[in-house]
């Protein structure tokens, strides 16, 4: 009986004898029995080994008994192990109602007997071991979650004829702007930029006539903002779709792609994230509400927040009185705010020219910002009058305004956070706590 | 009727009022009669309209007509148009059976009038203008292929309870060696470095009690080589499992994986591929050869081919004589070369005390390295000896290291370029073609 079996596959099984590997999560050492709780990726099972102490009196002790004994004994938390027992069902074991009793055990690499952190320590030494905080289940839930998320996601661009994209992040020219911008020295003497989203290249592929695309990445940005939602670096969930007629085709894919994916999350984890996170999962009804800019300053207003925003756009604070309002008002966890001005907008927006009004949006989802999405300015002789306006330098945008010069379709897209809405659904207080290993202005390591 | 409709979903519908979005692929102005091959995402179709010239004898021609005359007597290729017109089933049609006659034109973005590359251009042209190359039908077949094959992979491993990762590319030290390595500044004077390759932290996964990871994104190497196997930037596809007991397990994953991802794509696409590239995807047999590194050089041997490296690893011409020996008597594609010498591997491949043999492989694709794999040295003892025998300082290992002192499983994995998957897939003879936009010592726009 060599095959290893899975802790959840264990409860199925009939008594008998079984191999299971994992690390160490518990010991109690008896002075006749000794209880380990042995977890691996599915879950945590219960040992258990009748002690055989030493003693001088019995001199026909088995040498055997006696080294698993002491091997329990001295088990760290964290050591990886792999042992046969016997499986025994018994509805009084807690952990289950089934337990292994052991007959061998084999250490694979044992721990250091003092593990450097708790479930307790602060966010920051829990960083700097982060491999050992991912052992707790519910960190691991988080990535099961992110996974089925991504997947539900990627499954609904495929059914709807989406390519998949992998667009350089080393660029010749800053994307958006000079800010926040990470550069590094390239081959002769040639500066490069991280890209700081794959914004460019997804319209790069509308003038390409790909159609729709989509892209899951990491982005950068040198960002020193020590906030709970920022990173320097990122895995932004992006898609760019051709032949709109304005930003409601992309908001209505968007919603679609979302309500998929967190349906998706909900069958996989539902209960888990209940149990873990005391979050129930809320699959977004269709369509998401839409609220016009000015008027979700006025609802901010009526609720006794003054906005202190000079520019218009809401802050931290009106973003969840919003959705605060949207909550009460329509049972929503979502909400997309419309109509912004183009003077708070990037230059590549499209304009109506009547109003001033960009055709984009934000989508707020728990009172926080996920997304921008936006149809796409992509008249050339349109495009270079607003980079203007808004003080750009045509020069440093050559390659990207060459896309517009040879022909493109309308086109607009969304970026989207993944961690944002990972933190969002499992109502966690930073992205640090669902980026596997989080890059900020102070972190680095490992 | 104003709804568009797919190009490709034009020959199943009857007869009648239709609108079409894409760009226009030629112009065929006649006297009489005007023809424009009109492209989307999903196919081409014929436009047809019948000619109105100006004719100073008839004063009572049509201002619209004359209009859309002139129109596509104008018209440049790539050119964004939505049209529509009547649909019309003619068996004598080459292009499908099918056409639209014209009732109204509408121009999205006007294409320059003369197009800076065509199809016969030189590489480094068309990579200037990627976004018009990647127009031709056989190069946005390369990215539906692409999508179909990571959507593939990633179904397998969803299907087998694989987490998805996204490790950091940002790093506070080199990860395997200093060499072709980028650095850039970071906060507080700091140096960072971006990932080669997603190694230690898939490692870092394994520690962190995951079982099973994969991860499918972007690596960087500051790598001067030319040839048509290299770049500076690109999509790694990788994979890491726990408690195996050597690389065999790996191989065994690796080559179910690829068989699933490739029958994905011949179903989806083999027809096209057919006809485009005229090459027949063959869904590899279970399976896949393996052959000892010391057998493999027998064979380059015996084909009469000298290899000179001195170290006993394969050059280029050797892969391709072994996989010559494979296609002849295996009648296959692929082969894993196995049992190399620890000298020829890094320091974390775990060695067989009593061979000095690692327990990794080569994969190797119609005579192309396109993987290693290898079990993991999870021993801590003996991975910093390893380090230290390959001259490496275990200062510079730190955060590594960390990783095998607080326990972990046994465990192993592969990393494999995606476009060189790609390139050899569809026969082409340089990962330029098969990626979105290459990144090279020379290359870093657009």
């Amino acid at each position: 009986m060599t095959e290893r079996i899975l802790v959840n596959q264990l409860a199925a099984r009939t008594d008998g004898p079984v191999s299971v590997s994992g690390w160490v999560e518990t010991v109690r050492d008896q002075k006749k029995v000794q209880f380990v709780i042995l977890r691996d990726e599915t879950g945590a099972v219960q040992l258990v080994n009748p002690a055989t102490r030493p003693d001088p009196e019995k001199t026909d002790q088995d040498a055997a008994a006696l080294a698993l004994t002491d091997t329990i004994s001295n088990l760290a938390h964290g050591t990886f192990l792999t042992v046969t027992g016997d499986l025994k069902h018994d509805e009084r074991v807690k952990l289950g109602g089934i337990e292994v009793k052991l007959t061998s055990l084999e250490v694979a690499a044992a721990a250091l007997p003092e593990t450097p952190i708790a479930a307790d320590s602060s966010m920051d030494k829990r960083m700097d071991w982060r491999f050992i905080d991912l052992r707790q289940r519910r960190n691991n839930l988080i990535f099961r979650v992110s996974t089925t998320l991504e997947h539900a996601m990627r499954q609904y661009w495929i059914d709807h004829d989406y390519i998949e994209i992998h667009s350089p992040k080393l660029m010749s020219s800053p994307s958006e702007s000079n800010a926040e911008l990470f550069s590094l020295d390239y081959f002769e003497d040639k500066t490069a930029y991280l890209a700081q989203s794959p914004q460019h290249y997804k319209q790069m592929a509308q003038a390409a006539g790909f159609g729709k695309v989509f892209e899951i990445g990491d982005v950068y940005r040198a960002d020193p903002s020590f906030t709970s939602r920022h990173a320097t670096e990122f895995t932004s969930v992006d898609a760019e779709i051709s032949w709109i007629d304005s930003h409601e085709e992309v908001a209505t894919m968007q919603e679609e792609l979302l309500a998929a994916a967190i349906q998706a999350v909900k069958e996989k984890h539902g209960d888990e994230i209940k149990e873990l996170f005391d979050i129930d999962v809320v699959v977004p009804a269709l369509p998401f509400p839409r609220i016009p800019l000015a008027e979700a300053r006025e609802i901010v207003k009526s609720r006794g927040y003054d906005n202190p925003r000079e520019d218009g756009d809401l802050d931290p604070e009106s973003e969840r009185q919003v959705s605060a309002h949207v909550a009460e008002h329509f049972g929503h966890e979502f909400v997309f705010v419309t109509d912004y001005h183009a003077g708070i907008r990037p230059f590549y927006h499209m304009v109506d020219e009547a109003t001033g009004l960009t055709r984009s949006y934000d989508l707020l989802f728990k009172g926080v910002e996920i997304t921008t999405g936006a149809q796409r300015e992509h008249r050339i002789e349109v495009l270079e009058k607003q980079a203007l306006e808004k003080g750009l330098k045509l020069e440093g945008l050559e390659h990207y305004l060459d896309f517009f010069r040879y022909g493109v379709p309308p086109h607009g897209g969304f970026g989207m956070g993944l961690a944002r809405v990972l933190m969002l659904l499992l109502g966690e207080a930073s992205i640090r706590e669902v980026t596997f290993l989080f890059r900020g202005p102070t972190r680095l390591a490992p």
